[in-house]
Formats: C-alpha cells, sequence, structure tokens
C-alpha cells in the first residue's frame, strides 16, 4: 500500500510548481465533475460534538472508491491547533483493498482552491481581472495562486478582521507576481472587484458579504459557508444572484442556500461542465459558485496524487494491510517468518 | 500520529502472548458493552459493487471518535488475496485530530474471536467442554484461542469443506493444547458439541447449521452471517433458540436474523453485560449469538491497542498530518523549512 505524507506532498508541489500542479488538479476535477453522474452520492458521515465536527466523506466510481477524514474545530486555532486537518484513502473497488492513503490536509486547500477557479472560469465575466479575498486564513493563498493558474487573476484586494492574519498573507505572496491591496474592510475590498472570495471560518450566521457590497456582474466564490449553521452572505445577495452548487441536496444543508426556501432555484455544476445547463448568461448576472466541498472532488485529487506519485520518491510502502501467503492462513502471519509476505 | 503496523501487532501478539491479550481485548469490549448507551449508533457506510463491498464503521463515546475501513470480496480468495482486510483510525473529539492509525485485518480477528467468547461466557452452558467449529478460514484458529483463554475449551470438532484448510488449521494448532477431531461433515462436527461456531464466508443463503444438527443447551455462536443475502443457519433453528445479538436494527438486516419476521424477538448482548437482561435460562435453552460485528467492537479494540502501544516500540510516528507553526498559516509549510513542524 502506497503512503503519501505531509511531506511528499510539500515535495510535490516543490517539484511541479504550485501553479501548474493546481492546472492539473482542475483538469482531474473537470473530467470527473463530467462524468459526475457515475458517482456513489452517498451523504458525508459527521459527528458532530459541542467543539467541531469530524466527516467521513465516502464516494466510488465503480472502478475505486475513495474516503477522506476530515475535522472541522473552530477553536482549535486559538490552541495553536488547525481547525481542519484531513487524510484520505483511495481503494480497488474490484478487491476491495486499499491502495493509497494520503495527507489531505494541504491536499484539500489544492482542490479547493481549483475547484473553486475551475467553477469561476466557466461562471465568472471573461474579462475578470480582480480578485477580492475576504478571510486571509488557511485557505486564503491557495485561493489566489489557483485564481491566477487558471483565470490569470493577479490582481488582489484582500481584507481579514484580524491584522495579523493580512501580514501573513502578504509576507506568504511577496514575490508571487501578484498586485495587492490590503483593504480596510470587507466592503472596501469588494469595492471593483470582478470575483469576489469569502473564505472565513467562523462557525455561525454571518454577513461577512452584505448585499451592497456585490454590484451587478460580479461572481462570489463562496468558499467559507460550508456546513448548518454558518454562513457568510446576506441572503438579498443571493435573491438577485444565480446559484451554482455542487450538490443540491447537501448543499442545501450546508451551504450558503440554508438561508433560502426549499425551491429556491440552483444548477449543479456538473451540468454546466457538461454543457446541459448554461453558466454565465449576460455581464451584468451576477453568479454564485456556493461551495461546500463534496467527496467527487477529494477522489480527483487522490486519483491525480496516486498518478502522480506512483513509481517515484514521494511515496513510500506501509504496511497497514496484513498480506498472508494464503488467504485463508491469517493465523500464519503469527508464526515468525513463515507466512509473511509484503502486502 | 501513531502508526501501528502488521508487524507491530504481530509482534505485540508475540511479546504478550496471543491467549493473554485475548483476554485483555475481552476485558476492554465488555467495558465498552458496559456503557452501550454512551456509543453513536450511526450505521456503517456500505458501498456495494458485484463483488463485494468496502465499509466504513464509524462510532464515538463522546470523547473518542474511531473509525473502521473493511472490505468483503469472497471472490478473493480464489486470486490469492484475502476475503477480508481492515484498518482503523482512533481520534480526539475534543480537537478532531487523528490520534492513531493500525493495521486491523489481523486485530479484527482478534476483536471478533473476543467478542464471541466473551458472548459465550455469558450464554453457553458454564460446564460446556466440547465447541464444533464449522468453517476453518481466516478466523478459525482466532476463536479457538479466543474459547480456550475465556471459557477453557480444549476439545474441538472441526470441519470445513475443503480438505486443504482442515489440514492449514490442524498444522497452525499443532501443540497449542487442544484435543481436535477433524470431521466428516458439518453434522458429523456439531455431535456431542456443547458450543458450534459456524464461521464460513460464502456470500449467499446457505445452511451450514441445519436443524437436526443442534440439539438441546447447545450454544451456537454464528458469526459467518454477517451481510444481507449471508446466512449459515436453518431458519428452524431460530425458532427454537434465544438469539442474542449486538446492534438489533443492523442484525435485522445483516444477520441471521434477516431470515425471520421483523417482530422475531431478540436481545441485545450489552443488556445481558449490564443485567438487565437474562443470559441462559436453562440448560435445555438454544443460545444464539448472531455476530455481524459492531463499530464499537472496533472502538474497544483500538482502544486496547492505544493503551498497549503508546511508549512502547510497537508504535512508530507517521506523517499524516499537517502541523504548521501557525495554523493559519498552512500555506507556510510550502516555504522550505520555515514553519514546519511534527505534527
Amino acid at each position: 500500500m502506497q503512503f503519501v505524507s505531509v511531506q511528499n506532498v510539500i515535495d510535490l508541489i516543490a517539484a511541479r510548481g504550485l501553479e501548474p500542479l493546481l492546472l492539473e488538479m482542475a483538469d482531474y476535477l473537470e473530467q470527473d465533475f463530467s462524468r459526475w453522474p457515475l458517482f456513489d452520492k452517498a451523504a458525508r458521515y459527521a459527528s458532530h460534538s459541542k467543539d467541531g465536527v469530524i466527516e467521513l466523506m465516502p464516494t466510488s466510481d465503480g472502478e475505486r472508491f475513495a474516503f477522506k477524514y476530515v475535522n472541522g474545530h473552530p477553536a482549535n486555532t486559538a490552541a495553536g491547533l488547525q481547525t481542519v486537518t484531513a487524510f484520505g484513502v483511495l481503494a480497488d473497488v474490484a478487491t476491495g483493498y486499499p491502495q493509497m492513503i494520503a495527507e489531505m490536509t494541504v491536499t484539500t486547500a489544492l482542490r479547493t482552491a481549483a475547484t473553486s477557479a475551475l467553477a469561476a472560469r466557466r461562471l465568472a465575466r471573461p474579462d475578470s481581472r480582480v480578485m477580492a479575498i475576504i478571510g486571509l486564513g488557511a485557505q486564503s493563498e491557495f485561493q489566489a495562486h489557483a485564481f491566477k493558474a487558471l483565470m490569470g487573476i493577479r490582481s488582489l484586494r484582500v481584507y481579514d478582521i484580524d491584522p495579523a492574519a493580512t501580514r501573513k498573507f502578504l509576507a506568504n505572496m511577496a514575490g508571487a507576481g501578484f498586485d495587492i491591496v490590503a483593504a480596510d474592510s470587507a466592503g472596501d475590498a469588494a469595492r471593483g472587484a470582478d470575483i469576489i472570495t469569502t473564505v472565513t471560518a467562523d462557525k455561525k450566521y454571518a454577513v461577512i458579504l452584505s448585499d451592497d457590497m456585490v454590484g451587478p456582474g460580479v461572481h462570489v466564490n463562496a468558499v467559507g459557508g460550508d456546513c448548518p449553521g454558518k454562513t457568510e452572505l446576506e441572503a438579498a445577495i443571493l435573491e438577485r444572484a444565480s446559484v451554482f452548487v455542487e450538490f443540491e441536496p447537501q448543499t442545501r444543508i450546508e451551504g450558503e442556500i440554508q438561508q433560502m426556501p426549499a425551491d429556491y432555484p440552483v444548477t449543479e455544476f456538473w451540468q454546466v461542465i457538461t454543457g446541459e445547463k448554461p453558466a454565465r448568461r449576460s455581464a451584468e448576472e451576477i453568479t454564485i459558485f456556493d461551495s461546500v466541498g463534496f467527496a467527487m472532488e477529494d477522489f480527483s485529487a487522490l486519483r491525480l496524487l496516486r498518478d502522480l506519485v506512483t513509481g517515484t520518491a514521494f511515496c513510500s510502502d506501509i504496511d497497514l494491510v496484513a498480506g498472508p501467503a494464503d488467504p485463508r492462513n491469517l493465523f500464519g502471519l503469527l508464526t515468525p517468518k513463515r507466512e509473511r509476505q509484503a502486502a
């Protein structure tokens, strides 16, 4: 069984380049969105506690099975821990054997950013040049690089309620080829932006983006409102906009549209990819990608990782699955050295 | 994050002794069965395909979260692969951080055998001396050792439709302190047995044990009938017996009682442990432990592993979860050596 460590992913990003890797990730995501009906759409399993949630996100295309373990614990940051950690597994449906286990904390940041930019490439105005980013936490730099790689966005207007987060963002992005304005408020950041990315972490109903901040023609990339009780957009924006989602039943519970009536119309993004539904219809339309993260996106990310690391030094073997020489003789493993064989 | 490999578990068994370890496992299982109402009872997630099933079995006691990945692919054996492979993860509910990942192919065999023997210690006649084992696959030797450790069973009557499986069993058990009779048929194996363990692997409705093979006072440890469409006992046996299950809603779908009407009465085994419900009521009663495996049992097994391996050489560190020095600066990990810190 293959193991892809955190360091392996860091080294892989360094070797391929972050933006080329984000482009590859977007290609894999687009391939899988285009065959969306094949994927198992089981709801994720969520174990809620007072401090947060632990989720298992499984899916399968009939050939491969993948799942991600991911937690969301907003209070972790104060304790010096991450809000979100994750790892994932890819398995062979025909035999049930797990093939690869991989870190997915960094990889999830890559796939989320690539998904956002992939959606914007279809939904934002093609002449979009300026992006606002509101919320400069763990995901923000990845979002910026993905929009540069896929959309050519180089002009950013950024804001975080915490000046330390802004300083961190500016330090990380120095020399990366962006023109960045640190705004005084969310409204200031949104001013003149063609694309507005909201990616805050508070687990509550919040108005990060109010109705007056969103002018005609804007594309809103709403990343942070991604679980029950957590939203970022004022409902009035949704009333003026065309909303695109990953998987409607999940987004009704977890996304921005949890604020809206059950019959509020949305379009599943894969239908835009396949051409079944229109993307943006005019330069004045407000489009919103109400992203909550779907298991297929992790599947795509794991599939890319496996294709990139197999046969390279970016992975190692892990002794996680027993492999007795005679499959009916599991007990033989307990006899020293007699029946043991690498998995 | 701790990693417990297949070799670690093999070495741990060698160091502690198989039967002492099975006794420790039974203690952990009994502790957790006795606080059963605390556990999250979410149904397992199952991804079915034509060749088998891949399952995620999660549970939590509010402090710790655990899940097991496990597959069941009967045709694997013909290809030299195991029918069942598994691994598991233990996590901290308060932070959502995974704490340990462990092999669970061998560990599942241990927990299944310990659960069977734990149930039999309550349900079988105390004077039970002879056990039949029908089905001599990967689980069989573990079952025998668990019944010796917990019940003092040393006399076995064994049968498998495949003589090679019988030879394998006899070779593995040589010198282990058992008196073993290789029977000519399932009926021959069952003759005179106080306890009958059925642990075959075919994924179909089968009559491994027919009504005439089960006399009064027998305890049936039905391990093999554990998924929809897979049973081992003739329904007439169930009509004469008192049936004990792990988690009723799951066993109605996966266990022997899938053959019975929805109102067929059963007792959840934890209620026997807590004393809420009677165990065996007479020496003539037929008792059946209709075991399908429940997530709490894996929780107990992972909890034991963690207690036994922490601070020893029976585990190692694994670089599966990113640990940036500043939790909001995940991107900083991509800057060589600057923000990196062990998880």
